[in-house]
């Protein structure tokens, strides 16, 4: 098997793996009074502490969640709640993950005053289109660190000193589901008040991430304990949290590796096969994803003529792969419908191998070339 | 080490950590296309089957969360908000889960016209009370199956009764976390539209829990991707949903052996321990929970005596136990601050032997006495 979707999901390390086993042995709820809560409170506190190093913030700012969906919810409905009296006006972008442009959208039919900046050609947000939205008025604003579809390393720190110079108590938000453990994610580097990472994106399990807060004061978004200063209650998904921290200590971190990755890759199909369009910035990007445009064929079909030969790859993200809509993405950016059709995406891994990528650029050669000939 | 404080969270079974090692095999994304996706998905919709199987119901009513908290916070906001048209009156009930008490206070401050129905001294909700609260414009009702302090079964049936006789398109709503695989639990007998569950209750891990919805048209309160009819988007927590289905599966479901467990604790503190109240109905008991007030002493006190012999209980709740309140379920069954203050929780799982019952007993009484001692 060569698995080439990682923006989707990885696969759960040994390191995570072992540390959820440990959890389901230290299995005190972490809020009873008696010691066995109290180890399994102090487990959660180290993987915290990896968290919170690896961002280099303080940990009482770090809240966990069920995922990146689930942070990225809080950090916006909470803020634009929290904020709802100094201003309606919020911004993001076209570009966004659907867990951040639907909650724009839920604003926008609670009367909040919403703008969706355009991206530019090369995949990264416009930072102009930012600028020309900015309102003194304006509480939220919300851009990825590195794009899903397209790997694109996004201008967040530009954005946030550009909104901050016009509206300086406005929360700049980044989606850093795609960057955390692949490029440094430091948030006062990026000028990010708050950001949102996932364990499962990073060789930890489905079902965990986290809200970097910043402090900032949020309203909550779900009621009931005491767990996590109330702003997000419910007992701990303690094992999620335990594979959480240990992916995150056990992470490679091996940037130019991954942009080594996706150069042999680009490089290998743009030999191989004719009529390809390389989707996005190819200088700002994390190496993570490569998006390739198959002219003139359909991605879904050479999506499962590749997977005959269990070579696994995707089209646009996963989390809207059911719809069969075009990527709203790529359609931001300006790609023509035919490219969009045809577009692929391929992402990496720290363990993914040169023979891999070797291998299923060969494939994926001879696979458009077949199609192309049967579509003719 | 003896462990009796299953009400609190459940040590995960061997069956539950096997599904958490295949889910981190089987680790597709699913939501993604390719095959390793479709197996994913595959094993969310068996486990998704043996929890409808255990609650008679469709399962393309189940829907995951990260837990009791935030099934409850579902069901309770999506319901208000899906119905705000047709009435603003819901009633929920004193001595219910702070993650549905916060949620009607939340529901109060937006303007709902909220009533906490009363509980009798024998800790079930009081009928009457409710009766006493419906209108025709009623539009949600939350009453819990089992009681988490005190293991009383609720009267939910004859709740659902009446309410449905004065408001008949009135969502029924219980939370069935404590009483899930316990004694059954099936939604059309109960009257309930909609019952929460949580997997680490029974066996499970923390950080997964389900919401059956009953079909009803719910407001989301997560916005995202295409998962889960969009209702609660995410990337699901394969691991957690994997090991909860075979959690459901391996259940003892004996609930003759769990009233014979409290049983034996309570004629047992009753010979050895003088002055002690238990609290709560013997007669509508789950038989998962003992609710015993040692009159004369702090219950924390007791509980790290006991803990010195690594025997594990509670002083009410742990989402609320690091909050020094007395309990809300004993003060609104009328116990005196003298019975809240030493009330113990002694909560039974079906691993727990009749030795282990009998040397807890023991050493309780041992303790008691001599914290007693000290006290006078």
């Amino acid at each position: 098997m060569i698995y080439l979707d990682n923006a989707a999901t990885t696969k759960p390390r040994k390191e995570a793996v072992d540390a959820a086993i440990i959890a389901a042995e230290e299995f005190g709820n972490p809020s009873s009074l008696h010691g066995l809560g109290l180890r399994a409170e102090k487990l959660i506190n180290e993987a915290k502490d990896s968290i919170a190093k690896e961002l280099n913030v303080e940990k009482k700012h770090i809240y966990f969640t069920s995922g990146g969906t689930e942070a990225n919810n809080l950090a916006i409905f909470g803020a634009a709640e929290a904020m709802q009296r100094a201003g309606k006006r919020v911004i993001t972008s076209r570009i966004e993950h659907p867990s951040v442009l639907e909650a724009f959208g839920r604003l926008s039919e609670l009367g909040y005053d919403v703008v969706f900046a355009d991206a530019e050609r090369d995949g990264r947000i416009s930072v102009d289109s930012v600028k020309s939205a900015i309102t003194p008025d304006t509480i939220l604003v919300s851009v990825m660190h590195v794009n899903n579809e397209t790997g694109v390393i996004q201008p967040v720190k530009e954005i946030a000193d550009a909104v901050k110079a016009v509206a300086p108590k406005c929360i700049i938000h980044s989606d850093c589901v795609q960057s955390f453990c692949k490029i440094p994610v430091v948030p006062s580097r990026m000028g990010a008040d708050m950001v949102t990472i996932s364990a499962h994106k990073i060789h930890g399990y489905k079902g965990c991430g986290a809200l970097y807060t910043g402090g900032k004061r949020l309203k909550p978004q779900i009621y009931g304990g005491e767990q996590q200063d109330e702003l997000r209650p419910g007992t701990e998904n303690t094992a999620g949290i335990l594979a959480f921290g240990a992916a995150c200590r056990a992470a490679a971190r091996d940037t130019d590796g991954m942009r080594k990755k996706r150069e042999l890759m680009r490089s290998e199909l743009l030999r191989l096969v004719p009529d390809i369009i390389i989707n996005g910035s190819d200088e700002y990007n994390s190496g993570t994803v490569l998006n390739v445009s198959f002219l003139g064929i359909k991605a879904e079909i050479l999506l499962h003529s590749l997977e005959r030969h269990e070579i696994y790859v995707s089209t646009g993200s996963a989390c809207s792969s059911h719809k069969p809509q075009p990527s709203h993405v790529l359609t931001a950016m300006g790609a023509d419908a035919k490219a969009v059709a045809g577009a692929v995406r391929i992402s990496f891994a720290e363990t993914t191998t040169e023979d891999e990528i070797m291998e299923a650029a060969g494939k994926i050669a001879a696979e458009v070339k077949t199609i192309r000939r049967y579509m003719r």
